[in-house]
């Protein structure tokens, strides 16, 4: 191990070196404009597999964006790890809020990281958090400490809902076998307090149309006495959130997972300073469901959010329009048991009953994807527990994120094994906003923290 | 009279091919990259005027679109009537909703235009229109018989508010003066039920935006914890009408001139048939405010309607994103005596008031007009009626009209002169939406209809 260890701190400056290249590669999988793109940073990860000595390098083709697999087996005695990442990012816009291009990657100091972070599209997620285990296993297959069998898995339709992962996955359940899932792409609370991530949300995204008018119309001779589709939506939007912070679409709360007064007190020991929290986002106030702690509203309970609005004239000037058709993107994060499948029907039954005769409503699911929960008595969360107090110093909590991962109940599901969400990134590293970055701490304690796992892991496992 | 009509009849296929040479020019004046497009408009105004032997065509400089001015002086003795029109247009988007390009004109035979309408954008607002009255001097100058002296002047930037109008007019007020103002910019009630508009609404645009989070936040990590800009601008939005259609605005209504109702029951003589406006725009149910007609709710009384509205991620597939600010062009259609300062003001008070603690607000007021009235024993408004009668062996009522043209209140105030509203589109004519077109009978009933205004013009004003 020590070793292994002394490997990755004699190439930490070529690691980061390497990041760069997959950073300036734009894989955006929301467009398909970037379809070539894709293809090339695919190509590029295979390489540095490679270049890791790591086997089997294949770029696997799919209906969508291909996988990049490889492996390393050791001995049939030893445990396999499925290592998990994605290279695809999301879209950079708004651009006119990147301090500079989002594929051009940089370092620079900021408050949370005062050893510098790296600024770029991708860099906290989830290219910086995968490559830390293409470099993790590189130290380990160069000094001849990888104490694991393992398998690698990195797919490029993530932000787009995996599309294609599920069916590829069921046709190499062989191939696939495995003890245990690895990912690295949830936060840690702080880089003082880590964490391992016990709990992820599910997801049920959905784009919302309404029509009013056939054809848009002159606001002067028809406003007043026509039923205006951004009105319509904005009313409907309005009511489905009630003002006690409740989500209103009939049976939304059926299935979620109460909580005990114990487990919310032992949760809420991760005490969010609300100072601290408001002033990172420039806020002087929050708002949520009533009864709930900002921590709580972020993970254990579900929420609803408007990502995406527009109809009507939004160029340069004024128009006097009212336009046929408004449109909405809407997701809502799922606790435990609540079914993406489940509550997009709700939703749907809920906007339809609500919308006013005198429209018409389309509403179109997008993806969604399962709740996730590991829990603490498992060899697969004392081992990363374990590996990251060692390389931290620190004692390491369990954590619920309120982001979403939807792959990890397919992977239970399909593959019957459990995953550790390892993620290093920060809260605050903006990703999805603009100006995304990831610390070279976090990156670094990342990659000494993997060989530290695969060694707990593999001990646990004889 | 005789000579003039004749001339007309026998020139009119290629008053429709000129008028197709101005239509081709995208002239838009909400965008500044059609600045070029904008002069070469001018310039081919100021070329047909020259060839109707109108004189003094000058192209007049301004901060913004030039003016074209042009006049015929016959004898102090005899009324000088202004012309005004316009030869900007809306923006055409959205552009995949035109059957055909919106700058290539062309004909084609609809349910209320069976003799053929022209299709482009600007046809009916207002090329199709301001060229019959180049085409109606070009007849009577041709044929020796010009009743009044004439002005004319044609600006560029009425779509975007007429900024520079006013100021133009204020420095020209000698070169304009005038007995009264003849303007084609408004529709008639139906070509069975001709019309002279005798009113107009004011108007009040706004652009709004409410800023919640200083960048944009992870739904997953965030959701349901903070305020999100869309959903707060939503609520907003759903605040500004009540459930009986009223404006909640604090003092919107406090200058509303009250109508008696004996003038409503008169007004409501054009009998609107429900089904017939329901069908032309593919609605199953109107709306509006309570106690009111849908002809009521389009002239006599204000209105408000969001006109755009936009935040988050509007691009193909999803993104889980919580912006950090959502935006809304919102305009106020203003009756006597109501003001355009006095809206804005309330407006903006109002919706700081109403805006939660925790989200930043802004309010940007785009431009206003004042609302209009002509009274029906004015000369003006008899000779209109008077020539529309003779034109379409009808008789022709007056009519409010639920649009803006905010220079007629400017008019009357810097130049002393009444306006007269003679124009003859359709409300089904599409105007600032996909699809624009105006009926070639309205076209030619138009270019009869001037002279004969003309005629009855000079004698009254004996």
């Amino acid at each position: 191990m020590q070793e292994t260890l002394q490997y990755i701190e004699q190439n930490k400056q070529r690691f980061v070196d390497e990041l760069f290249q997959l950073l300036r590669i734009p894989s955006i999988s929301a467009d398909l404009a970037y379809k070539k793109d894709l293809l090339e940073c695919a190509e590029l990860c295979a390489e540095f597999l490679k270049q890791a000595d790591v086997e089997n390098v294949e770029i696997c083709e799919t209906p969508g964006n291909p996988i990049v697999y490889a492996d390393k087996f050791i001995s049939a005695d030893l445990p396999t790890v499925l290592v998990y990442g994605h290279y695809d990012v999301q879209p950079p816009d708004p651009l006119e809020l990147w301090t500079k291009p989002p594929f051009e990657p940089y370092i620079e100091k900021t408050e949370n990281h005062p050893d510098g972070a790296i600024f770029a599209r991708g860099s906290a997620d989830d290219k910086g958090q995968f490559f830390m285990h293409v470099k993790a296993l590189e130290a380990m297959l160069k000094t001849g400490n990888l104490p694991c069998n393992v398998k690698i898995i990195l797919e490029g339709e993530e932000e787009v809902g995996s599309k294609n992962l599920g069916d590829w996955v069921k046709q190499n359940t062989e191939k696939l076998k495995c003890d245990c899932i690895l990912i690295s792409d949830t936060h840690i609370y702080s880089n003082e307090q880590p964490t391992v991530t016990t709990g992820l949300r599910g997801l049920s995204y959905v784009e919302v149309e309404v029509e009013g008018p056939n054809r848009d119309l002159h606001s002067g001779l028809y406003g007043g006495a026509v039923p205006n589709p951004i009105h319509v939506l904005s009313r409907m939007i309005a009511g489905l959130i009630d003002d006690q912070g409740h989500i209103t679409i009939d049976g939304f709360y059926d299935n979620v997972d109460t909580i005990s007064t114990e487990e919310r007190a032992e949760m809420n020991k991760l005490k969010d300073d609300p100072e601290v929290f408001k002033n990172s986002i420039g806020l002087n106030g929050v708002e949520g469901e009533h009864g709930y702690t900002t921590l709580e509203r972020t993970s254990i309970r579900p929420t609803l959010d408007v990502n995406g609005i527009w109809g009507g004239y939004t160029g340069e000037g004024a128009k006097t329009v009212i336009p046929s058709k408004a449109f909405a993107k809407i997701s809502m994060r799922l606790v435990p048991y609540q079914t993406p499948e489940e509550i997009t029907e709700k939703f749907t039954k809920y906007f339809e009953k609500i919308a006013p005769s005198n429209v018409k409503i389309k509403v179109t699911p997008h993806h969604g994807g399962m709740p996730y929960v590991l829990p603490s008595e498992t060899n697969e969360f004392v081992a990363a527990k374990q590996a990251m107090e060692t390389a931290f110093g620190k004692e390491v909590l369990p954590y619920r994120s309120g982001g979403s991962i939807p792959i990890t109940a397919m992977f239970e599901e399909i593959l019957g094994a459990k995953s550790v969400l390892m993620g290093f990134g920060l809260d605050s590293d903006a990703i999805h906003s603009p100006n995304e970055h990831y610390g070279l701490f976090n990156f670094y304690k990342g990659i000494e923290s993997i060989p530290l796992f695969f060694e707990n892991y593999a001990k646990m496992k004889k």
